[in-house]
This record gives structure tokens, C-alpha cells and sequence, in this order.
């Protein structure tokens, strides 16, 4: 599918410098951006998480808010004129899917859809959570399960996927030449 | 030692695809292949793992468990016609000699003697457990430690070991040209 | 800079190698060689791991212990003579830096100015500690964020970074030809 945009899948651990890895990629493109935020600003430290990262994002920036419609969140970027959006991130959309009690698997086919015909580029930040101890608590076994499955299905869909460590990018998957 | 048949370890956090790429590199080899593998069917959610597996390999699979006694495992397997093996997965197996208060480096050793004289082709799952935060569990540290160590053993000792991340493989070690 | 002399930071998981691959590039320079420890042989479980990583060592080793001020440390290595320092660990150091309520940012700002100016070849070790699951614990997500910061902030510094996965060693960032 040569005239659709690129899609770009950006992993790592917590703190591994994969926003900043992201958005350079996101800032690459023509501006307005579209910054679709799945955090929801409810609790003090994510709130003060998301001061950080918008004060650190320079003018060009327009932010959305999809905490569980992430596909109607990409919708609204591009309505609203972004030619490139930067998605931050799958691990916490997961996260509020099951706190929804929403049906995963159904999301995912919808973002993967969309990705397919994304009519401008996108790049995607996801978690690497399964590099651990296996966890003693069931619900966080099921939790790194999940994400490890949604980022494998996200980066089959990606033209390229990276992965962040120390701030720096390693190529899983590079694009077609 | 040319003339001894490869061995090609699969290591990856949970759920990042590390499964499904070594059965792939089984697969290319001509049938049948043993399945030889360490889980016990013990709780309900290992069961669950281990039917799902089953499920998606296809015909062509032989399994052999092998909890404890590896080496007889692989031995049966091949002994049974296998033209190659897939061994799923070391860090349980691990878990299974500890249990057992079994001699850790004696096994380590008995395998890696056996997969230096392979009479076919052997791929190996292992998991990474050792970057996420210290646990605070004195026996987690000592099992992420042993299966680190366990981890380094069996890479040194084959041919080829690739790193599955997002369901993409990353060659860490690649075969002697 | 090209009249300064190399930095190389080696991170990975618990037991991923990274120590022996740190230890075996400063062993590539002449001796005598300088080991910056930053552990504090407070509990048993520690002080047997600094016996262990001693006894590995070889001749040619001179050890100083700096938990707390790690220039301070450096400089007292090169001041002894080393022609090249190895300092096991950065993730070590920053707890014992939180544990003393030290200024995590000043100290890290004056380990990349020494950096900047080492007048003889540095490897240094961290810690891949966020990729796992999200801990529970508020303190133990404070540590690993600031653990990835320190990582960020050094490998920017460094020449080279060296990812260590199962005793291999992935290259993350090549030191200019």
C-alpha cells in the first residue's frame, strides 16, 4: 500500500527515552502535529507526568484526549488539520480498555484498521513490561500478557518499529526500501 | 565442530513473540519435530498456556515432557524420529529444578554437553527476567540470577541466539558464516 | 574531542554479562586498571557479589570504593596510576545517592563534566530496570525513573553504549569513525 503514510511503532522501558525518540520523529513531518494523549490526568502523578511532557513539546502541537476511543481520537487530530499525529501511549490505552472493562481485542482490530489506511504519519509509543520477574499477582501477569500481544500486533501493522534503550534507537523492523 | 547439526536460542520478555519465531525456525527443517516441553500442567493457568500452544502448532509436532531430566527429553525425542527440536522453555525448566532442590550447574552442564554434539537441529526458549526493577523478594533475585546465568550458558554454547522483541527477532549471535 | 579518551557505558538486565564485557574492554588498554566500586559491602548478599565479581579479577586491578562521590572516586583511581577506570555501577550509585538524600541531578551533571575531560578510557555499567511491569510501589517507580534518566543523561555522554543481553553484547550507539 505505497500511498498510504508511514506508521512507526516506538517501544521501550520506563524512561527509555521513547517519547522524545517519537516526537522528533513526529516533528520530522510538515506541522500542526496531533498529540493523542491516552492518559487520563486523574491521579497526581499522571497529572504531573503530562505537565512534563506537554511543557517539554514545543509550538506546532495540537492535543486530543482518547483515553478508550483512540480511532475516533486520530479522527479528531486529522479533522482538526494535524498531518502527522504521535500516539502516547498503547500500554496506558490497555490499561484503561480493562479498567473499562472494554473488549480488547476488538480495539485492536480498530486501531490496526485505521493504521492500515492512515491517511497521514503516525508513530506510536508502546512498553516493554514482560522483561521482569514474572509477577505474583495474576492481574499483572494478565496485564503484561495482553500488552505483549498488542504490541506484537501493532508492530506487524508498523512500517517500522524501534526500540528505545538509554535514549537510544535500535531498529526491530526498518521499512521497505 | 561443522559437522554437528545447529542450535539457535530464542530469549524475549513474556508475550513477545519468542514462542512462535522458534517454532518457525523448527518448522523450516523437515518434519516431524519434538516438541519437548518443561511446563507441568500443574495450575489452571499453565494448562491454559500450554493448550493454547498446542493449538497453534499444526501436525507434523511430537511432544515430549520434560520437566526435570532434559537430556532424556531431547534423547526421546530424537530417538522417536524427530528431525529437529524445539525446547519451551529453559527459564521453567529452571524453576522445575529448583523446586526439585536439583543440582543447577550438573543439569546446565548435561545440556550443554548434549547440544554441543546435537544430532539435529535444536531451538531453545528462554525468557528475559532481569530488567525490570530488583524485586524486593530475596528468592526472585536469586531465580532471576540463576536464569541469567543459565541464559549466558546456553548462548555461549549456541550457534546462533536471537532476541524477540514486539514479535521481531533481533540476531544477537549470528551463525559462523 | 578527539584528544579526550574513550567513555563506553555497558547497561543490560540483572546477570545479563554486562560486568565481564565492561571488565574484558578496559582489560583491552595496558594496566594497571582502576575499579571504581560504588557498592557499599553493607548486607551479606551484597558483600558476597563483591567477593565474587574480586575474585574474577585479575591481577592488574586496583580497587576504590566511591558510593557516594564517584569523581571523587575516579580521580583517586588515575591519580594511583590506572590507565583506564572501570566503574560497576551507575544504578548502585544512584541509590546510594537517594538513600544519603543527595542531589541526584548535581551529581550526575559532574560525573558527565568528568566525562567530558577523562584524561584516561572509562567503561562504565548500569542497570535495565524499567522493563518490567509497572511496580506497585511509588518509591520503586521513582527509582527506575530516575535510574533511566542517569542512564540517558550518561550514554549521551558516552562514545559508545553496549546493550548486554545472555552474555552478548548489541551495540546502541557506535563511537564515531
Amino acid at each position: 500500500m505505497a500511498s498510504m503514510a508511514s506508521v512507526v511503532l516506538v517501544t521501550g522501558g520506563a524512561r527509555s527515552g521513547k517519547s522524545r525518540i517519537a516526537e522528533a520523529r513526529v516533528e520530522a513531518q510538515p506541522a500542526p502535529w496531533g498529540y493523542v494523549a491516552t492518559a487520563e490526568a486523574g491521579d497526581g502523578e499522571m497529572a504531573e507526568r503530562i505537565r512534563h511532557h506537554r511543557a517539554r513539546r514545543g509550538a506546532g502541537w495540537q492535543t486530543v484526549e482518547a483515553s478508550l476511543d483512540l480511532v475516533a481520537g486520530l479522527d479528531a487530530a486529522v479533522a482538526a488539520g494535524a498531518r502527522a499525529c504521535l500516539v502516547d501511549c498503547l500500554t496506558l490505552w490497555l490499561s484503561n480498555l480493562l479498567h473499562a472493562e472494554a473488549d480488547v481485542d476488538a480495539a485492536a482490530d480498530g486501531l490496526c484498521r485505521w493504521l492500515a489506511e492512515a491517511p497521514v504519519p503516525v508513530v506510536l509509543v508502546t512498553n516493554e513490561v514482560g522483561a521482569g520477574i514474572v509477577p505474583l499477582n495474576a492481574l499483572a501477569r494478565a496485564f503484561r500478557d495482553e500488552a505483549g500481544r498488542l504490541n506484537q500486533r501493532v508492530a506487524a501493522a508498523a512500517d517500522e518499529v524501534i526500540l528505545a534503550v538509554a535514549g537510544l534507537p535500535l531498529t526491530l523492523k526498518a521499512p521497505a526500501g
